[in-house]
């Protein structure tokens, strides 16, 4: 059965009282988390709590939940859905507002958990198309998760329509950015990189442990230099690193998963 | 009493069911169009429905009403909540979906109409700010009203903060676009001018209006045009034309509301 966790109560989800007049379903004004659990629980929600904060912060949106109550919202919506392992889907939207642009003060933000299975093997290695439309690397936005995701789904349906299966965004100035729920990475003689945050791209939860855990340059990338690369790879916390083999149809290296993707694949399982 | 209409049906707004996994809200996956209502009825309802029809066929949402049903359902929404004259507002969402940004085929839209009271007078004329956020005219979503207004409403905030009480934005390259809610026109020796849709802005009902009644120059135009206009205004279907006095503390023509303005809000109110 599905349960959801709604501001303090968990209710079964065709009883949850979503208003009508919420600026999250009328203006995308609000934020998200897609976090993997394990065992009951989400081993890593202090980072995605930490993330949600400081976007919530730079909105101003004032965060009604501490990261004790949110453990045990996530740990209850498992519970409730009869979940041990999955995604748990975390929903921050400013509330409710009278007619507008401009925010209520104060406002009564909505929280909303939902616990999802995964499907077991994860998706397929990335085969991507170049998007047209770039992102936005001049808005803050473009660093932070929000409900407003619907120039992704177009590169995405975009690139399944060219016969791929994922998305390469470039930001305006035509450096790479990101995939479109996903970090990108590659790797040239030894030196893994990665679009640094002013390209355009999401603080990635794997993104930084990856950083962590190896040296990786953070700088402006050209698609020139993914192309030229002896191997890429995609990160999104739900599906960890993704191989990506090819990109406009050309292979990337060898056009298959190499060396340093299985590497950090391995990095980030034993961590 | 707040009434809404959703999907054929009437009810109480505290008694709508937005699904949880509804795209709109988790998403931004959806459109809306903000009518003004007259005696009862929404009488320019066929223009907003064309707008609505041509973005969500660009955004491959079915549209799960007719005109006609529309029609009804703005008489309804209005008779329910006791209002005759104020605003209506639509919207449409993709529905509920799995988990990811990919949509579900098919899927079940969700249109919501809601009647809302509007302030008599109207907004004081605007006195802008330029916005640091650049509006992305290379997206589709640019030219559409789409859910996603998170940047919007950071330029709307910024704006106040800085003293203002509306924003300017332009596009990536630098151009003028728009306000954050409303169309741009500027007046230079008895020329009208407004931002081409290229330039990143939304196809307003109330500008297709006036560009109807008015012979109306459709082109780039460059910020130094604005402060080195006669008189400029900006315009929206709910509050029709409203005059734009400064930009950046700088004043417009005079700083006062010109004749030019004065015309338009008269063609419009006589139309």
């Amino acid at each position: 059965m599905d349960w959801l966790w709604q501001d303090g109560r968990l209710c079964p989800a065709q009883e949850v009282f979503i208003d009508p007049a919420d600026r999250g379903l009328l203006l995308g004004d609000g934020l998200f988390e897609t976090m993997r659990a394990s065992r009951g629980n989400v081993p890593l929600l202090h980072l995605h709590a930490a993330r949600l904060a400081a976007s919530a912060e730079e909105l101003g949106i004032p965060l009604p939940h501490d990261l004790a109550e949110l453990h045990r919202a996530a740990r209850e919506v498992l519970a409730g859905t009869g979940l041990a392992d999955g995604a748990v889907r975390l929903t921050l939207t400013r509330g409710a507002g009278p007619r507008g642009l401009l925010p209520p003060e104060p406002c009564r933000p909505m929280l909303l958990l939902r616990a999802l299975p995964m499907a077991g093997s994860g998706p397929a290695p990335a085969n991507a198309v170049t998007a047209a439309i770039p992102r936005n690397e001049r808005s803050p936005l473009s660093r932070m998760k929000t409900l407003g995701c619907l120039d992704q789904i177009l590169c995405l349906r975009a690139a399944l329509a060219a016969g791929g299966n994922e998305a390469i965004l470039l930001n305006t100035r035509g450096d790479l950015a990101c995939a479109t729920s996903a970090n990108l990475f590659l790797v040239k003689e030894g030196t893994l990189c990665t679009p640094d945050l002013a390209s355009g791209v999401l603080p990635g939860i794997t993104r930084a442990r990856l950083m962590a855990a190896l040296p990786v340059e953070e700088r402006p990338l050209r698609r020139d230099e993914l192309l030229a690369a002896d191997e890429a790879f995609l990160t999104n916390c739900l599906t960890g690193v993704r191989p990506l083999l090819s990109l406009d149809g050309q292979p990337i290296g060898t056009g298959q998963s190499g060396p340093v993707t299985a590497r950090a694949k391995q990095l980030l399982e034993a961590a």
